[in-house]
């Protein structure tokens, strides 16, 4: 007998006919003769409904108050979902976040959990039940509603999976698995068997959204194997798990593609030490992400500095660029802000073989794409190049490197 | 300072406009310099959709689990209710049944309450603060979540103003007070100033449903004060407390009818002791409350017993006289049912002067009005009479003992 999470997202059990099909599916996992711990979101919709009332008696509701308010519709969820699986037979019990003892810190909206005690979960599946737990909330030690922020059901998930030392935590979503490209842009693109944390973590944060990351780390952190399947099929999906020895055959997973980036050029800056440290205070402050940093240096020995941010931040970058030209900083010194695509390849077989940029640069001149900016880690290769020639890169790289089915 | 509870019901909260109308509400009970703690239900309609989800997934839902389900309501309104107060600058906190300390039995769906802490109410509010409780709902020994049942927020009020010994509880509610009969049907009825929990329990039981007699039970048992008023004006409404001496001075407070009952009689029972006792066992194994109960002897020395059921009960409480005469009781009995209405008047004056019961009789027989059954309690005596008869029978003994304004 194994034991089994399963977490389903708010499209998932978008409708009372949804949640019957997730019931049958945990149905037939407890069939298989499994334990079985199902973890809901809130039906896709009620999160934005409950956010509209909110705005309209109050523009800046209350944090603490919002986690009071979006909480119900986990909690909404997970009643169904045990009515659901009572009607198919199946005995089942749902659970709070609070009830499940899942404890965090105070910081409404983005709370962070910070121990599990499972409340009664292992004796409500010692006693032959399916346990319901709400997805996105935990309590504080003072016993206040928090909420998790983004992608906090797929979190609590992977954690209630490592406090109850779960054998696999298997992740429902409307994709049936890790691709070696977006299937829309590569059509034969292959579903990857497995990968490791770290390739998903890179995959991720280079555009290809299945998970958040904060999910991932916590698997990473706790050992917690998990596994990202669709709701709509019964395709195996891609196990994420620590890597193995025979991952590092397999040199580039995937490629990933993320449409969404500005690259801002700040031109003519003095060369000297503590540049570009000043510079790059005066984003963080602004609350923005920098992802790809280049510098090099241009005419008369000034520097130029390029990096990338995430298309929304572009405003509050230029802000701060400006805020740090107002500090001081003037000269000569000018910049510009400019829509970039940035295609990456990730693999952690990159660590052992040679020849994978020159390969990547090459596939990308034969093209005739030109590569703006480039930057490397340990298991991935990042190129920044124009957004019309973005998806014709995604596929000219997945043919390079074979990754096709 | 007062220390005040304020009871709002799904109606007074039903959309994000009227939520704010609440906050105004409260807030002028603030600026005035008073402690508010506010009990709202959740929004008009919204349980009504949640056991239609239910419903559809589970035509018999497991009780636990509509706990679990229904309590979402009062988390929604009182996060929003708080949103609202701080728009308006007041401080404000919200807190649900479990958070109040709120402790009742594990009995789903209709759970009593055993005990209240209060949580950190007396805190909040010593901190300036107004607090918002989630009506209807508590929490067991164990955490689960429970709910009290019909008119549960109305006992939550006067429970946690009660357990905080606040001065008064006020009861927003869609009538704005206790009338001397329905003005519906007697336009010049008048609004009582005070009320004793006597009279409005017996009000309430004769077809006056302003509030649960659970509530006002609760409130006489902890010598809660509580006022039955608007939501939708400032009028005063009507104060309800322990008899005063001066309230004996008025016979007769109010006029109530009630137009859902039926009427069953049994006919020609064996008279002889253990009758009765063995047809209102067999009523009770139904689960069925009796109302007026009227045996007298008809012809060859047998026996008529003729009782009173609420409407929705006609059809269980003639399965057990069936059950009844199956159970031995044959002979010639036979029973049959009818449509009647139960006319009352109320009063704890009537302890003490006498001439009531002829006042009221004369009053009907002058309206050529004929009583079927009468039953009397120390401070109320009802009448059955034709159904179409009612709304005139309500009108002549209003006139009669001289209550209109």
């Amino acid at each position: 007998m194994a034991l089994i999470v399963q977490k389903f997202g708010g499209t998932s059990v978008g409708d009372v006919e949804r949640i019957r099909n997730v019931a049958r599916r945990v149905k037939e996992t407890v069939d298989a003769n499994n334990q079985v711990v199902v973890v809901v979101s809130a039906r896709s919709g009620v999160t934005n409904e409950l956010i509209a009332r909110a705005k309209a008696l109050n523009p800046h509701p209350d944090e603490r108050e919002m986690d009071m308010l979006l909480s119900v519709g986990e909690q909404e969820t997970i009643a169904l979902t045990a009515m659901a699986l009572h009607a198919m037979g199946v005995p089942a019990a749902s659970r709070t976040g609070a009830q499940a003892g899942i404890l965090t810190d105070i910081r409404h909206t983005r709370a962070r959990i910070r121990s599990i005690s499972g409340g009664d979960i292992s004796a409500q599946l010692n006693a032959g039940k399916v346990v319901i737990l709400a997805g996105f909330q935990g309590s504080s030690e003072t016993g206040q509603v928090t909420t998790l922020g983004r992608g906090g059901s797929d979190l609590s998930a992977i954690a209630i999976a490592a406090a109850l030392k779960a054998d696999i935590c298997q992740i429902y979503t409307d994709v049936d698995g890790v691709y070696t490209a977006d299937p829309r842009i590569v059509p034969n693109a292959r579903k990857l068997k497995t990968i490791s944390y770290e390739e998903m973590l890179e995959l991720a944060s280079s555009g290809s959204k299945v998970m958040q990351n904060r999910a991932v780390e916590f698997a990473q952190k706790f050992g917690v194997i998990f596994e990202v399947r669709s709701s709509f099929n019964h395709n195996p999906g891609t196990i994420v798990k620590e890597e193995a020895a025979s991952m590092e055959d397999v040199v580039v997973s995937g490629v990933a593609l993320d449409k969404n980036q500005t690259r801002i050029v700040v031109s003519d800056l003095p060369d000297r030490p503590g540049t570009a440290a000043k510079l790059f205070q005066s984003i963080a402050k602004a609350d923005v992400s920098v992802d790809m940093i280049v510098q090099n240096i241009g005419r008369k020995g000034l520097a130029n500095m390029t990096f990338t941010v995430a298309r929304d931040d572009t405003f509050r970058a230029e802000q701060a660029v400006a805020n740090f030209f107002g500090d001081g900083e003037k000269g000569a010194a000018h910049f510009s802000a400019d829509d970039i695509a940035k295609v990456s390849i990730v693999g952690v077989g990159m660590r052992t073989h040679t020849g994978v940029a020159a390969k990547l640069f090459e596939s990308l001149a034969s093209a005739g794409i030109n590569i703006q900016l480039i930057s490397t880690s340990e298991i991935k290769i990042s190129v920044a190049i124009a957004p019309d020639d973005a998806e014709e890169a995604v596929r000219v790289i997945h043919k390079a490197f074979a990754l096709e089915d």
